[in-house]
């Protein structure tokens, strides 16, 4: 018998819970507001195949061969000019999803036992990322406009960072007001406590662009998360991060050791596809799609819901709207209920680092269409109602 | 000022020293036979571009959308039914290079101090990858037939497990012998002792292919890292590692954590361009190419080193060659020399865990042409000439 001893860190990585409930959640016709995924009609499908026979027809050499680990020069080069803050390309590291960036900050700030602040709830991908390398994970209490300053102040000392999603955050899609931003962003920097802000969401906005990124209000003290994975595509595996010199180097040299570098032909394809502009043309036509869908869900969520005691908010940007049932109902115990009326949701206890509430889930309104969102909601209300005369 | 505290792990994170040397060899007219790239000239491009038009005509959406972390299914079974031995497919983990599986394993089997096996010398990234996880890292002595068998049973108590490179190892290009394998098999299986073997090179055999895998001798017992670095490309970032049940779920939870997933879009490239046989029909183009190569280097080097006392292999596989020079001589010391003369190598010593053989060097014979082989390998026999009358 073989012999394998896990290591201690091993037993801090679990399984999605999302992922073991959406196996649930697989059935022919169900419609899906559970998952994370950006429309596919957003993808610019003719713009990556121009892009491919461009890349391959002028510099497959380049493209397929090994690469350095901080990423390709030219990509760099356009993701420090598109960020609205003075950025040197040599701040910017490209990784392999804004995922990977998560795993390398992890792996180079936290010690087993190390404090670290998040919001509450959180992005779960950031939890799992984080857990192998065995922090005490602390919430700061968080309200409607994010992590609260006050609790921040108190809970910052000897903390490694504090993670903030400060755009449409998933899973609530909430964001921090300038006012909350401008208080976090003074506290961290009297505490000297680090930063780290993940923007996958950010362009995402549909009635007003986001207030100024933490970063830009103190770069030295901040390591920046972008990805290309929700305004391009998450398929090709492209996202970024912006760090300061004090720490810019440990995080390459953990990428070297994690995948040497991010695929040569993808940094590529996505440098042909940003440059001369086109994200400006793009993103827009996502933003009109997402906002469409927004008020769809929401349009649905008054009406279906009316009178059920359920509360949710209307994001102005991203992917995801965040739903209270009333007193005594159970997110996780809905579930089944919603299954058999084919529409699956994801509960929200689990994006909290502690104990999470039960009554909260979220809701994706940008990959099912219109429709499917007219009838999955109303779906819900009926699950809601099915669980409340049963309680 | 902002304190950012590093994990303890990030002190045992270094610069790679060979990129830190090669700076040194970054001149123009550089003929480098230091680096580990595979030749260009052996990239499938234009098949790579059949690839990316027929994924982008018929499967868009599910190559540019994110996906399971297990990788593309198709894949998993083309690369299952490969291996010339029994593997289901749920045992396949396709990984963003092989390089990615060491950061998996050292993540899910290593403790700080915990003990673990390798060659002497052995491949420097898998050092670089467990280092972070902060082992005892103990050689395993070992000669032109790889560790030995000896030693390694005298060693095999405790450890958590042992790396070994079978085929045309990185960097002496040496291979386990059938006997040699037949020994450490029985050991480990024996002692408990779980065996990861890496293959990046194993189908780059120039005269018979390589004895069985260490992997299906003992499928329980082995963890086997594969590639399509070298025999397809390396900017694709596309290797995968099979591992028995008792430990699959593990590291799929920290692929998950670690990038969400390989890019889709690769791994359907990389389906779309192996399927059919078209890797039996490019692989012995390959393995003619680098033959070639291989015999331009040793004739290279048996002329011209000619009564300088310097030691070299005639490898059967792979790219690398391994030089000792004579006493009394530095391979680190000689490297000035040998750049002043237009021609680069890699010192041996940082492939070693321990202390190294500062007499020994690493060169590549698949990266330059015949022609730059023999111009070089003329140069650094000067460079030693110069070494030796200045010693």
């Amino acid at each position: 018998m073989t012999n394998w001893t896990l290591a201690a860190r091993a037993a801090k990585m679990n399984p999605s819970v999302i992922r073991e409930i959406l196996k649930v959640t697989e059935k022919p016709g169900i419609v899906s507001l559970a998952g994370g995924l950006p429309s596919p009609k957003t993808f610019p499908v003719e713009a990556f195949a121009r892009a491919c026979e461009k890349v391959l027809a002028e510099d497959a050499q380049g493209a397929l061969q090994y690469a350095a680990s901080e990423g390709y020069g030219p990509l760099r080069e356009e993701i420090a000019a598109m960020l609205p803050w003075q950025v040197d390309p040599a701040q910017v590291l490209v990784t392999t999803g804004s995922q990977q960036g998560l795993d390398l900050l992890a792996k180079v700030l936290i010690d087993p036992g190390s404090k670290v602040l998040v919001e509450t709830p959180t992005y779960l991908g950031a939890l799992q990322a984080f857990a192998p390398m065995e922090p005490e994970v602390v919430s700061v209490v968080s309200d409607e406009a994010g992590a609260r300053a006050d609790d921040l102040r108190a809970k910052a000392d000897g903390a490694r960072f504090v993670y903030l999603l400060p755009n449409f955050q998933n899973p609530t899609g909430r964001s921090m007001t300038e006012e909350r931003r401008a208080a976090v962003s003074a506290i961290a920097a009297r505490a000297g406590l680090p930063i780290i802000e993940d923007n996958p969401y950010g362009d995402l906005w549909f009635d007003d662009a986001p207030a100024q990124a933490l970063t830009a209000r103190n770069p030295e003290g901040c390591i920046y998360l972008g990805s290309f994975s929700k305004v391009l595509a998450p398929g090709l595996r492209l996202g970024f991060l912006v760090a300061p010199k004090a720490i810019f180097p440990k995080l390459l040299q953990a990428k070297q050791a994690a995948d040497l570098h991010t695929p040569g032909f993808n940094q590529r394809l996505v440098f042909e596809v940003m440059k001369d502009g086109f994200l400006q043309r793009h993103v827009p036509t996502i933003r009109a799609l997402y906002r469409e869908q927004r008020d769809v869900m929401h349009a649905a969520l008054m009406r279906e819901m009316s009178g059920l005691g359920v509360e949710f908010n209307r994001p102005t940007g991203g992917m995801f709207m965040w739903l209270r049932l009333p007193p005594a109902l159970d997110a996780v115990k809905l579930l089944p209920y919603a299954v058999a009326r084919n529409v699956a949701f994801v509960p929200g206890a689990p994006f909290y680092a502690g104990e999470g509430d039960p009554r909260t889930l979220r809701l994706s309104f940008v990959t099912a269409s219109a429709e499917q969102i007219n009838t999955a909601v109303a779906a819900l209300a009926e699950a809601v109602r099915e669980q409340v005369a049963r309680s």
